[in-house]
């Protein structure tokens, strides 16, 4: 049979860009069967054409754009550069002249996502991202497709490998952040400058895309609350074990009321939660929607082979589209609404609060009234002396506490209390919040 | 903006056809927005039109069926009946006619694919049928498209939630299987005469279906080898807690060396195993992929909520398409093979063995002896004498014995030769397979 040929270009040949490469070689036959179509790979855009690529040659490569977004003969535009310039300008340039996108990119669809549409709207093109969240974890494509019937309340992610990788390690062996942070780095988990992951950056940008998939609204990363895990000690994952939950950076999404709460920070989960056992580099995404109730979606969050898949996969369904003409479900920009987004003030939440007191009648009493006068309830408080885990407190005694479900302004307007407390209070060593 | 009309038509008003009316109800506005259509529902097929449902009054009921199918103003015909017959002729004669369908109908998608395949190629109509396996997870248009990129080697499914159900209760609590089968039965998790679920026999054809989709390649439920959970004692799950595993009712499909693998059976898993934390009556189907790797999708795996999910968001899909022609990625008919599926004696698995044997010397050598003739080599051998747990066994050892891989057809050979040991092996309790 005669086979129909659909060009594309790829646009970057880093890591992921030669996994993509690879997996093309790897599968041409399985690609034709799927599509009918002989993908061809016009173009490769690179910064140096002379540098040597063993395993590489012989590829297309170019390193001036024009020759991929001037060309009408490529249909389809692979953007596997990452970051925000160029890459942005090369695709809303393709987009304009109707190439179908394809991007692993989600720097710029958490922040340009409307730029792009707006740019798809102008070349009657479409845009496939199933790769900018969760690496090789189908979850674009089933969130505006396979559960499309479903008004979704809650979604809840484990986005970055690195940060539940040294979080794993420091629950598994007792690690310090910074034991566990420097394996990370010799492992080539974490960056030498590992800011944009354990600031949970880069998992806000993630949380935006899916908030804005999920509750049919815009949410940018400016608007997610972030914090990250560099205050996070062995002894509040010792603490929570003693609770029954595990620590984790969760990246959460929920809409309340038509208002939608968006922040991403260490939490503690009970451990009989889905995402309780998702250890290492895994990554998944738990949501739960109306009628399907909870679902969960797990895999390599990161890496070339994932990555490659789903570029690979949403390059499929491209060349799919491109030979028949006509939107489809997955490719509509679903933001219909302009729900308000909540300041972290207004979320609500449980806390866990670890401090030292002095050891001393009455201390849990004054503190405990804090509590009570900004209307926040305790569900559990633990208080252990300094003992011999703690030799260096002295006087000092070491309390844990669990709220009930309070708003954050008021929490927070306890924890300055305490911090004023300097009779009573010696420090408040961290604030956790507890879900699930 | 004036909406195009989309007519469709619902077959079967079962709990699963109330749950998709109430939903199509709930969502008409959202349904408005993701599709740009007015979905409209025609008819609906009902034995008894004249029988009360309350809370439904109003729909265009009928009980003629040729009302739906001779009626070309009806573009979609969604199949919630059940059962082979008359469902699979429906089915065909609307694709013949060229309405899409969509269908939650394991029985008829497991063994009549085909014949809806060919309809839908005369009728140049589509099928869409996510909620037959998993429920509302999304499972089936993941694999066809999200995943579409990657060679699936292996798919493992806890597909069937009674039996979950049945097997968390017994390792949680205890029970025995009659015990835990009685509360699933009264809580209405199991039915009356529970066969299809405890023999295997739903979770074969949910299996077939997934391997036809990982493997491109027809697997029939009659090629599955199927073992039900009825024999499956607390006592082994509470030696398989003691080798850190946990029970399950697995349907599990590999693809090696060109070869399938189709088999439904209680299987040890380890307990850090993603699928090993899936409790009570939820699904989870853990897939395997090059380049992939990992991936596992978690939900509800029945009820009327999570499978009207399913099906509308189906009916979204097969109206977008519907309206803008084109045969899209996850539509298509994904067998290109035949490839051979393996009888249960070529497979190949660990095995555990719980056996009673004669309490004198020598008689574990006699039985390691055998295992060895057959060129099945031992991981680990417990010996507990009766003792105070097992008081009735009088002079009899309890022998747990954990196999290395091995072909199926050597283990069979060994059990066999035990059976008829019967100087020394008093009986042989279980065997039970170990995956993951």
């Amino acid at each position: 049979m005669e086979k129909q040929t659909m060009r594309f270009a790829i646009l970057g040949l880093g890591t992921v860009g030669k996994g993509v490469v690879k997996l093309l070689q790897e599968s041409r036959e399985m690609l034709h069967l799927k599509t009918g179509l002989n993908l061809e790979l016009a173009k490769v855009l690179v910064r140096d054409a002379s540098k040597p690529r063993p395993g590489f040659e012989g590829l297309p490569l170019t390193e001036d754009v024009s020759e991929i977004l001037d060309d009408p003969s490529i249909r389809i535009v692979v953007e596997l550069m990452g970051g925000i310039e160029p890459a942005r300008t090369y695709l809303v340039e393709a987009l304009r002249r109707g190439k179908t996108i394809v991007t692993a990119n989600k720097d710029v669809m958490a922040d340009y996502d409307k730029d792009l549409y707006d740019a798809g709207e102008i070349g009657d093109a479409e845009i496939y991202f199933e790769a900018s969240v969760g690496g090789g974890i189908p979850i674009i494509r089933p969130l505006k497709e396979a559960l499309a019937a479903n008004t979704m309340r809650q979604v809840m992610g484990i986005v970055n490998g690195t940060t539940n990788y040294i979080l794993t390690q420091m629950s598994q062996y007792g690690r310090s952040y910074e034991e566990a942070l420097q394996e990370a780095q010799a492992l080539g988990y974490a960056e030498p400058d590992p800011t944009n992951d354990v600031q949970g950056f880069d998992a806000a940008r993630k949380l935006a895309i899916l908030c804005t998939i999920c509750f049919l609204s815009r949410v940018k990363p400016g608007m997610v609350y972030t914090e990250g895990i560099t205050r996070v000690t062995p002894r509040d994952i010792e603490y929570g074990r003693r609770f029954g939950w595990v620590l984790k950076l969760l990246a959460i999404g929920k809409e309340v009321d038509g208002e939608i709460e968006a922040r991403v920070h260490p939490a503690f989960i009970p451990h009989t939660h889905p995402l309780a056992s998702v250890a290492g580099s895994f990554n998944a995404i738990y949501t739960v929607g109306d009628p399907v109730g909870e679902t969960m979606f797990y895999g390599r969050g990161a890496g070339a082979g994932p990555t490659a898949s789903a570029v690979v996969s949403d390059l499929i369904a491209a060349a799919l589209s491109k030979r028949t003409p006509g939107r489809r479900a997955g490719d509509a920009h679903t933001v219909y609404f302009e729900k308000r987004v909540l300041p972290i003030e207004e979320t609500r939440s449980r806390y866990y609060l670890r401090l030292h007191a002095v050891d001393a009648p009455g201390s849990l009493a004054r503190i405990a009234e804090r509590f009570g006068e900004h209307g926040v309830s305790l569900a559990e408080v633990v208080q252990a002396s300094g003992g011999p885990d703690h030799p260096d407190d002295g006087g000092a005694a070491e309390l844990v506490l669990v709220t009930h479900t309070v708003q954050d302004a008021n929490l927070q307007a306890v924890v300055r209390d305490l911090k004023e407390m300097r009779d009573t209070v010696l420090r408040v060593d961290n604030v956790i919040r507890v879900e699930g």
